[in-house]
């Protein structure tokens, strides 16, 4: 056990995430600390709340809050809150959080309708609707905006609007982890029911927080419902902390992740979210245009292609793990390799938040090619 | 919508928590941030773990880890993955948080045998080594080592080796939120088999994380169980990223959270586990006393009396509220007031961690005087 105080290197966090924060929001962290019942963070908590509203462009009768959690709690939160056990959900399936939306479902007692797309691809929507029309007694439905597993799009925008049109009464909940600040996403009219995100990845906030938005059909539910979540993702009394005033004692909330959101969300609203899209599409495209002159493929169809998060397939003969572990020692940057056990070899490559620059592309590209070369080069002697 | 950086007041967080961190546990936010896959991170885990060990006193076959949330999840964690539903659970209620455990094994579908204590008392250990005779099917006994809600300390140190020695089946489960770091406590000497506490009290780190220990008993438990936990409380998966190499995703953690627990109980170590618990003693007394000598009376039994958080009755006549709002916005203190419908009037005073010095005390003590001195002067004129 060692215990002198920590000393971590410093990184390029180029992954899939955590990336690293904009040096403001982490300095907020440092500003004096109240207590989650001082009636200076609640005021903090509505500003962050209208906000984040701005962020998801949520309507002004949509629910918008944090999770004291990640992603993937507010994943399993839309779940347990929106669908009670013995209900089905249909989901779509193109990668690893797909399939983890799969698990948590299976764990909640639903009955999973699973719609499978191969790794770099999406689920076309005609065939969500399809099995929606074969399963009119669904309560939810689940799409990963950005599955951050493959770099892939889902065509997200246009399935609410037409799902709404079926007047199914499934709820639409979208995985909005890697896209939230990133990509373009608009809350109100994409028609999402239910959405979250992290605060770690295009919002540029460390990771411990995730925000989620509800829509008015969606709050209906946390009222009509008769199965009660666990406590601690229960979305009604979350509302009653974030929210309701004079605020109702939940959770001691992360004082200073709050500081670091609300600072990240106000970076965003400086910024402008049309720009912000703006600024991750160009540093997308000039990593991805990078990495296949390197002689690279890319996993995801190119017209589903995410900015924040490219997926690249390793070539044969190239020591992928080597390779990750050459640019995190040898460079100091971090990048990702595939998730789960059925994943092609792959790296996964992240330009977000502070990071989503064509400088930080050209830094991880030169990088690379320094490391392949050399690989290349073993590999001919 | 206020969107200008957020400038909060400075407080001296004397409440029930949180409360503030030293210094250097704030400093420690600042350090590069690593990525949650981090090779160097995972050491950092492996490290942090073995401190909380030391804090906890638990032994080598202990599972040691902390949530990603807070103290409430933690709580809800023991219970969702300790039991199954429809089993029972023995539950020592003696205030807010003793019914919280009874209201989340409620929703997870136990069933539930109440001991009630009045407010500022104890559930008499033998009257719950009786319950559990007469239930001898109950699979979860849960006190709450330091009732946050009442100041008063439940004596769990004889309860573990008298339960053992009955033969239950049932696992010994304590909150100790309020007394990690602060009051004394040893996991293994205790015979505790589910402990959990949290990072913003006696540790003086800031809220957001929830150390918890598990004894082979508990953990043996993990394995036989046959019901499936909600992902983001399961402990199972969780000993997977923190404890296995390598070490598998679960969530994103929350990086600076965790260099802040490890800085802070770097601190622990570092103070000495013994010395820290006679500060809180000598600081609580103090405040006490002093307390007392204004005229004032607490609210726990003089015996069962806790050192970091005292409970003060508010005397007749004496606006609680007010009180409240003029020692924070006239001295910049915060202290609490009582949790829950049923309360009676009641201010919690905390010195918690870094807090617990006769100095915090003196100053939390001159502010109480002349905010009390004019309420009467008012309630006179």
């Amino acid at each position: 056990m060692h215990t002198a105080p920590f000393e971590p290197a410093t990184r390029l966090l180029a992954g899939p995430g955590p990336s690293n924060p904009d040096p403001r929001v982490i300095a907020a962290m440092q500003r004096p600390m109240l207590g989650h019942l001082d009636p200076d963070l609640h005021e903090l908590l509505l500003d962050t709340v209208e906000l984040l509203r701005l962020a998801w462009r949520a309507p002004h009768d949509a629910l918008v809050l944090a999770l004291s959690s990640t992603g993937t709690s507010a994943m399993e939160a839309g779940i347990v809150n929106l669908a009670a056990p013995g209900e089905t959900i249909v989901v779509a399936n193109a990668g690893f959080f797909g399939a983890r939306i799969i698990e948590l479902a299976r764990r909640h007692g639903l009955k999973v309708v699973e719609l499978k797309a191969d790794y770099g691809r999406a689920v076309p929507n005609r065939l969500i609707l399809a099995a929606l029309e074969r399963n009119p007694q669904a309560k939810l439905v689940a799409v990963v905006h950005a599955e951050t597993s493959t770099g892939v799009e889902h065509p997200v925008s246009q399935l609410g609007a037409a799902l709404r049109e079926t007047g199914h009464q499934a709820l639409l909940m979208a995985d909005c982890v890697t896209s939230l600040g990133g990509v373009e996403l608009d809350f109100d009219a994409f028609k999402l029911d239910y959405a979250y995100s992290c605060t770690q990845k295009c919002l540029g906030a460390p990771p411990g927080m995730a925000p989620v938005a509800l829509s008015a059909r969606a709050r209906e539910r946390l009222v009509t419902r008769t199965h009660e979540p666990p406590f601690t993702l229960d979305l009604t009394e979350l509302e009653r902390y974030w929210i309701q005033r004079p605020a109702a004692y939940h959770h001691t909330a992360p004082i200073l992740n709050i500081y670091a959101l609300h600072e990240a969300l106000r970076l965003v609203h400086v910024e402008g979210l049309e720009q912000r899209w703006r600024r991750h599409r160009v540093a997308g495209a000039y990593l991805q245009q990078g990495i296949q002159a390197l002689g690279l493929r890319l996993l995801a169809e190119p017209h589903r292609q995410l900015a924040p998060l490219t997926a690249v397939l390793a070539p044969d003969g190239v020591d992928r793990a080597a390779t990750q572990t050459a640019l995190l020692r040898e460079h100091g940057i971090e990048v990702g390799g595939g998730l789960g056990p059925d994943a092609p070899a792959m790296w996964r490559i992240g330009l977000m938040g502070h990071n989503a620059t064509e400088e930080t592309a050209e830094r991880v590209l030169t990088a690379f090619e320094a490391v392949l070369d050399r690989q290349h080069a073993l590999a001919a002697a």
